[in-house]
């Protein structure tokens, strides 16, 4: 029997994604919070820096007091009182006077401007020549100017790269709120399908599905918990998928790619307690057969049996809803980064599919790229290795031409 | 004391990290070898698939016994045994016969092809009418297709992605040997510098450096080790260091600023057993105050004081180092995904200096991007935190033209 589907297009089943709650969020140490995302604005308790510093290595001065100065008519000021590192100087700049400060000292009270050590002359011990003025501010960081007391130092929703970390650490927050990492549940099920560990025996494949996947949901920044793999058993599967329901926040299961076995899959979703199924078909190529339900606010991906068509369709929406859960925006596409690309041959399309075409990028000496299709059975990983991006054809073209310029995502 | 270096430039610099050894292999768990660089090839030890599989639901024929085939004159197979998943089927198929196969089924012993479901009417048990012929091999993945026995599956150097680890796991490696991810010491040193726990005292500051750089260096796939910070005590500094290079593959020091401190820390250096240092000045902007040292072939980087000037160094120079030791070539500039940029303001630079200027980059509606600079003192983490990108203008140029296109690094 062929199974006819009520195919939904990408957009809508991207818009069934972005229905579901995201997840809670937790207090990180700074030190574990790279790449995760901000549950809450992050709002400075302080003036950093606390008091103005000096950004050059020289003498803390009043700046009028060097007005005019010049290599031919230096100012001459009465050395104050070295600034130490690590405390405030305990003493107030008179007119007229300059403190040696490092770079990093905080200004004397007084003090309004520093003038650079190369720009002074040290004739004798209490007194220094300036030979260049300076104005108000100069080489100073002010009081507050790094950040204010209650500015918004980041906002909620920003991803943490190194120097956000930085900046957090510099104000004081050892701890933050990020969006919770999901948990994946990640199901192979098949007769013929066994852990790596094993030598299949004659008519048997080692679970790749499954590797892939966990590796592809730790690229996403979540944790995967990968399931013994299930037979082609309606109960079985069932209570595998409660088992893995109640350890995680999202499951993934791809299970064999025949009608027999897709069936037995959907059956056991639809058994489900309180589950209900939101899509079972997709007008994407590949990965036609995907099935998406929601389970007590979690979603369910059942993935297509079909290696590269199981990991295109977790690439293209399983990885961008793994982030959206942690706080990201659902993004359009594949994740990735675009370039832009020129067709080195013409590739076909079919109206209303969204194609996903593996394609062979090489850039050139001068800088722009080339793409050419790599083509391949889906049930071929090679042709995912050899691959190095991804092109999308929209449903409502027939393909590409030769020597098109379009944009790609590079794996 | 102005202190003059003997600046080399910043090619000059990236062409003494690569002499710098890789690090050595180990054996990893394939599931926690995501992102990790291969330092074998790795080499097939047996066909895959073992024997020709199905790539749909149908029936398993000869091909030549359907060429013909019509809707109208359709050929008439006598129904053998159906195909099981996960063994071998234990017949050859005879001229004349069908057998219902599964897709992912393996093709019993005399069938060369495939037809889908779509195309045959099951109008008897014992009896399919095919309606459309099928050529040599249609809808069968052959032996060895996805890979053959002694083939090359990866390369070694080569970055492992998620289809990577599902290929790994479909050709039978549940272990692969890679590069050794780098543990990095990053040293504080300041009196000024406290912990980013403790409330500083007024003229102290927090320890932003040490945990931006330890961020970075998790970037990079490498391990931080953050060691307490250090005062401004020769001795102390020399300690440290001693315990740091024992611990690790990579010593990054970020020092104080000034003059004074940034002796201190070259003193202590050059006092270290067996090392050499290799730089003391890089001819950019920021971060020539930058040292690198060898201490019996492990790297000592010395970082300018200035968080942005050491965080910038960090990225254009020990990001890529940390890869490179890790198996990864090390590029020319800062890593990143490269963008064409158009500049809406003029930025000037010094020739003779490789400049890294802060930038922010905007998205366009048509997709182009613009960019600006984002100025500010180098001691202010804020501009990095604003900033979302990073260009690099050339020693050999005064600067860019508002209106000019040119490439930056998104961050």
């Amino acid at each position: 029997m062929t199974e006819f589907f009520h195919v939904i297009t990408a957009d809508q089943f991207s818009e069934l994604l972005v229905h579901f709650p995201r997840l809670s969020s937790e207090k990180m140490p700074l030190d574990a919070s790279l790449s995760r995302i901000l549950s809450e604005d992050v709002i400075a308790f302080e003036d950093l820096p606390e008091q103005a510093r000096s950004t050059v290595d020289g003498y803390a001065v009043k700046a009028e007091d060097t007005f005019g100065a010049s290599d031919s008519i230096p100012a001459l000021l009465e050395v104050a009182e070295p600034v130490p590192m690590g405390t405030l100087p305990g003493y107030t700049l008179r007119p007229g006077q300059a403190a040696p400060i490092p770079t990093g000292g905080f200004l004397p009270q007084g003090a309004d401007a520093v003038v650079m050590v190369e720009y002074t002359n040290r004739a004798e011990a209490n007194s220094v020549e300036i030979t260049r003025p300076v104005t108000l501010r100069t080489n100073v960081i002010d009081k507050g100017e790094d950040s204010k007391s209650g500015e918004l130092l980041l906002p909620a929703g920003m991803r943490l790269r190194f120097q956000d970390i930085g900046y957090l650490a510099a104000t004081g927050f050892p701890e933050v709120s990020v969006y919770r990492r999901p948990k994946v549940a990640i199901l192979s099920s098949g007769d013929e399908v066994v852990s790596i560990e094993r030598k299949p025996l004659p008519g048997q494949i080692r679970d790749a599905n499954g590797h892939a996947l966990a590796a592809l949901v730790r690229e996403a920044g979540a944790e995967p918990i990968l399931f013994d793999i299930v037979p082609d058993d309606a109960e079985m599967l069932q209570e595998a998928l409660e088992t893995a329901l109640s350890q995680s926040d999202v499951t993934a299961i791809s299970g064999g790619s025949s009608v027999g076995t897709r069936d037995l899959m959907k059956g056991a979703v639809s058994n489900l307690h309180d589950t209900e199924i939101l899509a079972h078909g997709i007008a994407i190529r590949p990965g036609k057969p995907t099935l998406l339900a929601n389970s007590k606010g979690k979603a369910i991906f059942g993935l297509p049996g079909h290696p590269v068509s199981a990991l295109i369709v977790a690439q293209v929406f399983l990885l961008p809803f793994l982030r959206f859960l942690q706080g990201a925006d659902l993004g359009k596409g594949p994740p990735g980064h675009r370039v832009d690309v020129t067709l080195t041959a013409s590739i076909h399309s079919t109206i209303g599919l969204e194609e996903y075409v593996r394609i062979g990028i090489e850039e050139k000496p001068d800088g722009k790229c080339e793409a050419h299709p790599i083509y391949g059975k889906s049930g071929m990983l090679s042709t995912m290795v050899q691959a190095n991006g991804i092109l999308v054809i929209p449903m409502t073209i027939e393909g590409f031409s030769k020597g098109d310029k379009v944009q790609a995502v590079r794996w």
